[in-house]
């Protein structure tokens, strides 16, 4: 895991060459299309949840999830002929992804597939094939693959955007590989985070917004990795009931952009956390949300709509040592492969 | 708590006798209408989750979730003219949920409210307003409000169905109040399943589908009422890593339809988790599921299409015996108030 955390810089670079160039086919198979729905699963579906906020929030373009169940067990037609569908999928061969994926071509939906390997089913029955450049990825978790598929979202995002060639997207994009090699230069920099993680039985990981989907994808790394249930989710779903379990056994760990219009939100939940008895860690954001903390780590050097890819490099170093330190191995979790089938016993 | 789970037989005749007579007008503004868009938070979000895949696989009409941080905080605007957006809120007061129906107006949407308070803030400023008829609920853990904006789910699915008026469907919504009430006269039934979940530290619900909404719903009201993280989530998003975490101090709550297409996967898991070494407590479901199963709960005598119904009443008696049987006050969980505001500090 650690390894393949390490080479992101040079992934991220790769899969921004590989991708930048289909931006104009993109946006002709978006014509018309009023609405971009996301199909994933796992961390590919976090970073589906990345890509679903960029569209509305970056591209003005109304989006949302599917539900597979509703392809692959109901079999239930809608009308998706104002859709733009998004599948994705590391290896491309998940069941459900590509039988959700012929469902939406059949209800009318154009289609792009989001994959890290060329030629897999997935690509080959979409539209249009989006393929990362994040090299094969050996530990059962993912990172590389993970950030790849962030950045694919940006470039997706870029794509559906009325004024996509702006100089200063592109000068943004540009700048990502180098903030995460700063981000891995400073990795001891996480030491104080995971001693505070590790350090007690619960753990809960909240932000808002664009950076909504990192904390999802940290908490699941977190439970698949170290073994204990974690809540990842908004600091809005939190207060809406699940912030009655936090007291002095819990460490929060709060993710922020360093702008934007969810850093006063985030800002406002680090001392309601405090008050609350629980630890908490936060990870970017400005002087406000780390002079509340009891452990705070500088974020990437990103503007928000890019920020998730550089806090997710972040939260990865995180999730690697706290296994470690808890005296697990991150690289092969227990009882899990690579790739999951959803329904094992049924024919795909 | 308790009294107020025992009210729902009534309150879900008195709520469709309320709302079935909207169904023409529900109907009419949708025409033309190709996608339902649902906001809520937490118990009304679970609901709204039941909307979602009832609008789907009964309606046959797409449906997704808005994400409201996108209206209320980035306050960005989106194409909604081919979009019904349905905003529930029990008190008809969430600030955030307001906001969020008034951009949706404004992004070219037709609006529903569903709250349980006539000439609330919601209601008057939504296109048409289905108020439930539950009457005033005193616990913090929403019980009967809850089931009340299940039964307002199913008669919105009811009215976007083209063949809406077979007599089939409206013997099946006749006949919940009824399911429900036979659920409540045999509430002993649950000890058992409540000394299961009592016994181990851990917990965690699972189901997929219709019933998925009240899966994450009881782990929701297992998260406040018994202050510990529970994972509520798909057994396909459980496949994909959560699994992971599964040993024996975990006790697994899983509820199944009797029937339906998802019924085989739901059999499926439950040997899956004993063999982690979860002990494996069912509500619902047919012979094989109750089978392998350590204890298994009878579920509600009612189709898939409501059977989430019935199963969310089950789910909250169990809740509400485990959360006692813990020490702990069910109708007054620590640090909760009946209304959340997602911002506080932030004038609305």
């Amino acid at each position: 895991m650690l390894t393949e955390i390490l080479e992101q810089p040079a992934a991220i670079t790769r899969t921004l060459a590989a991708l930048l160039p289909a931006s104009d086919d993109v946006r002709h198979l978006a014509r018309g299309r009023t609405q971009v729905l996301f199909a994933a699963r796992g961390s590919s579906d976090n970073a589906a949840t990345y890509g679903r906020y960029l569209s509305e929030i970056v591209a003005g373009r109304a989006a949302a999830h599917l539900a597979p169940s509703v392809a692959t067990a109901y079999r239930r037609d809608v009308d998706l002929r104002h859709a733009l569908v998004v599948c994705l999928s590391q290896s491309g061969e998940t069941a459900e992804l590509i039988e959700t994926q012929a469902w939406a071509r059949r209800c009318g939906a154009a289609t792009v597939a989001i994959t890290n390997v060329a030629r897999s089913s997935l690509t080959s029955g979409a539209d249009l094939a989006l393929v990362t450049e994040a090299g094969p990825e050996l530990a059962v978790p993912a990172t590389k693959t993970f950030t790849a598929q962030l950045v694919g979202m940006a470039v997706l995002a870029r794509a559906l955007t009325r004024n996509a060639m702006d100089l200063r997207s592109a000068e943004d994009l540009a700048h990502v590989a180098h903030a995460v090699a700063t981000v891995i230069a400073h990795r001891v920099d996480v030491e104080p985070a995971v001693r505070m993680l590790a350090g007690r039985p619960r753990t809960l990981v909240t932000s808002r917004g664009l950076a909504g989907a990192v904390a999802a994808e940290v908490a699941l790394k977190l439970e698949e990795t170290c073994l204990r249930p974690v809540p990842g989710l908004s600091y809005a779903d939190l207060r809406h009931g699940p912030i009655a379990m936090v007291d002095d056994r819990t460490t929060a760990l709060v993710l922020a952009p360093r702008d934007g219009a969810v850093l006063d939100g985030i800002a406002g939940i680090v001392p309601e956390l405090r008050a609350r008895g629980a630890a908490v860690v936060t990870i970017g954001g400005d002087a406000r949300v780390s002079r509340s903390a009891d452990v705070a780590l500088p974020g990437p050097d990103l503007p928000e709509w890019l920020a998730p890819i550089g806090l997710a490099v972040l939260g990865q170093l995180v999730v690697e040592g706290v296994s470690r330190t808890l005296g697990l191995d991150p690289d092969a979790p227990r009882g899990l492969r690579k790739i999951t089938e959803t329904d094992p016993e049924r024919p795909s």
